[in-house]
């Protein structure tokens, strides 16, 4: 990211004493979640397209924070302005709508240098009418959330896509066997257990691609599902890595894939005391503690991109 | 429900002028949200069910609550036990198998007169894996959740079918025109917005009705999409009385139908301040505050059940 | 509730054959979630009130439902101005607010004869700024939420009391011993264990008593927290009739008062694989299942109010 | 973050050609949000410690990720077993029962060379019963979640505070002008506005320094309080400067504290249509969109620390 400390208003002796002035470090600021639903009617045939949008701006907002001078402070109420007016014009897809917004505000605003725009966007399937699709009714598809992220610093452009909340199981052909037992381990080992997570996972396309966006999302998410059904999972992470794999092997124009997968424990439950066997059929399903599995995925040599991944937020 | 106020204890004289003895009213108790999964694998292609299970009683349990004399409390967790045993043999519908563990609990104590069961089941998938269903790999389907109760109050058995969280919207031939006009109504008229809702509804089967649950669950869905799509909507409310009366209609096994259906607004955006006309295609999702709309469609000279209806909790 | 079972439409002859036409049930309308917060600012010390209104109307709403006539229909929007207009006038207490919107929507529309009024508060503490209770800056206080409704049904107005999300714990005198053993028994008794739970209780008052909402409120609340306190817990159930009871004895303006409480189960940990002991000092707090403990307490001869209790939803 | 990049499996040449082999990138994995909660009784007078604890593991993990070879993973399972083992001596803080997890994971598998612990505790006041704290009975204080993260890279250990949900709010003394105006703005300036937020922070502790966790948390959350409550904000920007300058000034250990904190707009309700003025006395709380401001504030010529704050998950 560009460079944003900026000088300091003086402080107290002391700190100063212990390690310099207080200075601003990395900021970025804007409006969040907003709900926008751009409905195309060309023709009777409605298309829908439904997003919750966030945009973020970085560069010098030095004065706001140090002085209360609100000049370079282009207003989160703006912000959302130019989210719903350039929906006007439709949405195309979420990676092509943030990148109109982000060539907006930084070509808009010269103390703008980059920034971050977020979307989700939520799955209608038309209704099925007596065996029909409908022309203008539409049912929620809940299976997943679809997310996009830009990150604009200076002149580069970072286009992230994504999912999350794609709820998968497999009912067998999963084990966990060889882990390094201590004082501390208890779990038996299995070769027959159910393999469940909820799949979030973040791509990263290489810089200066043309592609058709909702094509390679559509095509990711059917690699990503074959992958976690077809191979006998070892361990959440050998999956977890075939996925990826499966997804850059067919997709050179992704750089790198992240994911972050909770391992959604299923549990055979002891019907011992109660006379009955348990061959792998009653399984009660845990909410907390869940296993948590991150890794990315990547090519060798790959120019390492933090500015695209990092946040400023106080945590993640 | 059974009279179930019992002797009280003998409290203090100054409550006792004010209106009697404090007595304990109606109560009910077990265990709440049991997560069971049931694997059927009798062939390599598995099925999965995937409840979450709730059992309360009622009867007898003024011991408990006036003595601390626990020798009538069915223990929440041996519900729980008995939940999980009880998937051995199989779930087939959430109605059969709630009515299962109603037989069960009345059955086995002679103090427990009745009791509600519940369940929210949630539909997987299987993954389509280069063009094949998959045997045992699935993918949490997220369209609706679907919902059951049994209440149990003596010999009676009350069936409730349902389901939630099932979201549609039309993008046309929604309008709502000609209503009253007061000091505090600033609302215009329209003959052409977005409708959407998430529709919760729950349907109570005739007594003594055989039935096929899994298959009349599947009926009234596609009744509930089919009519909410292809009627203009004078207002939610007409769309919702049509729709529990095309359901009545077809399905003379069902004798009363509920509906609570929020009014999920979707605000046209004034995009004139910033030059640019908005034809119906650029809208604001709100969250709150929202429409809410709330019926029952019946059947004339139905016999009543509010016992099938009523809650013990704090409130609803 | 009055009677709003209406003239139905004419329907088709195999479902009259069933058991009569298809009608109108009971049902309800409005807006929910109206997000108000009043300040008042008579003086440098300023005083907040934050509510979560929902106005729902009962009464001859037959037309909409059937006929696509909105002549009776209130628009949900016009309700929701009114709760923003009258709180220009103040709040008070959210019964005293909730009690001027049934007074308004009831006497200003002849069709209207009843209705369900619901607040949610949320309690700000003044910031503690260099040990003085600041003028204008306030922290929310998330111990519990309060919660209030009117019910109006022709002349009668119930008025409930209530709260939830009063999450407190004890870590010794409480146990659970001499209930039933059956085939599916496994819990272990226990004369030493955390009890915990989510308080979520309402109180209806006796009609026509004059009160101060918000310091009856304090007191009860106070009962609650003390009861639940001092005295060894043989069951949840039992504790939560002393609760109940103790709030009746000391408040006779209080016709009856119900409790919805879940057994937040906290688990001791089994640490001797590790060759440790566990004196009762390490538990699990487990989310799911739970155990869920309603009942009501009430006064002998009392006359019921089933209406100020009912809903019109698809289910509670 | 030590180099956890490793032999890849050899993979299709199609992808070789777009940028070498496709390799493991950096990972982590482990138990998510252990639920542990710790009564100390040596006395009568129990204390509780209420905490969600994350164990992340970082090293070598490659066998597992390419190979399904799990001799290198510790199961989380263990993970888990090994929280609430190391609970039974107690927690003291929530920094230290984390450092305390940190030397022995890194301590005790040689391939282990860093990872990531968190966690979550939740304050629990003692119930006041007829004015007296009370030895063994508390309520849940709801007012914000103490946040803490421990991060091992070899021998470095970041040490990170905060907390999060601690909703403030001004009635005056806020204001917004100046800011720059373009085709999308509509926003009106104000001198006088509610001004609400919910701060989450985090805040890194020198490395080596010694200190009282405990106590150290209490005064930057009073400095929080303070500084948010005494100044005119002339924008949130400049409000979070300044809170982050009180905290760090005060407190030479602290090295940098960044700030998430959303502008919850309260919007003034136009009540002139009904007649009605409204002089900043009616607001509609709105969920969403809303501003969200989020900033580093630092020490000049502070080293920085990027790995203490970097994520490994899909996103963030």
């Amino acid at each position: 990211m560009t460079d944003i400390l900026t000088t300091a208003t003086e402080t107290a002796a002391g700190a100063a004493e212990e390690g310099g002035r207080i200075v601003l470090g990395p900021n970025q600021y804007g409006k969040a979640e907003v709900r926008v639903v751009k409905v195309t009617r060309d023709t009777d045939r409605h298309e829908i397209e439904d997003l919750n949008v966030t945009s973020q701006l970085r560069g010098d907002f030095a004065g706001a924070h140090l002085a209360g001078d609100n000049s370079h402070v282009v207003a989160t109420d703006t912000q959302k302005n130019t989210i719903f007016a350039f929906a006007r014009d439709g949405v195309g897809s979420p990676e092509a709508f943030l990148l109109r917004l982000a060539e907006h505000f930084t070509g808009s605003f010269d103390w703008v240098t980059g920034g971050r725009w977020l979307a989700e966007s939520y799955a209608w399937e038309r209704i099925l009418a007596h065996g029909q699709e409908h022309d203008h009714a539409f049912v929620r598809s809940g299976q997943e959330v679809r997310t996009a992220a830009v990150v604009a610093d200076g002149d580069e452009r970072h286009v992230i896509a994504g999912l999350k909340d794609l709820v998968v199981l497999k009912t067998t052909q999963s084990g966990f066997v060889g882990y390094p037992k201590d004082r501390y381990t208890t779990l038996q080992e299995t070769t027959d257990r159910i393999l469940a997570t909820s799949v979030a996972t973040r791509w990263r396309y290489r810089p200066g691609v043309e592609l058709d966006y909702n094509a390679t999302y559509a095509s990711v998410k059917a690699i990503l599902l074959e992958t976690f059904t077809e191979r006998y999972s070892a361990a959440l992470q050998t999956t977890l890595f075939e996925m990826g794999q499966a997804v850059l092997e067919r997709h050179p124009e992704i750089a790198e894939i992240r994911f972050s997968m909770p391992n959604k424990h299923h549990f055979v439950v002891d019907l011992s005391p109660f006379g009955l066997d348990n061959p792998n059929e009653v399984f009660y399903a845990s909410d907390r503690s869940y296993g948590l599995i991150e890794a990315t995925v990547t090519r060798e040599g790959l120019e390492p991109a933090p500015g695209a991944w990092e946040s400023v937020g106080a945590f993640c």
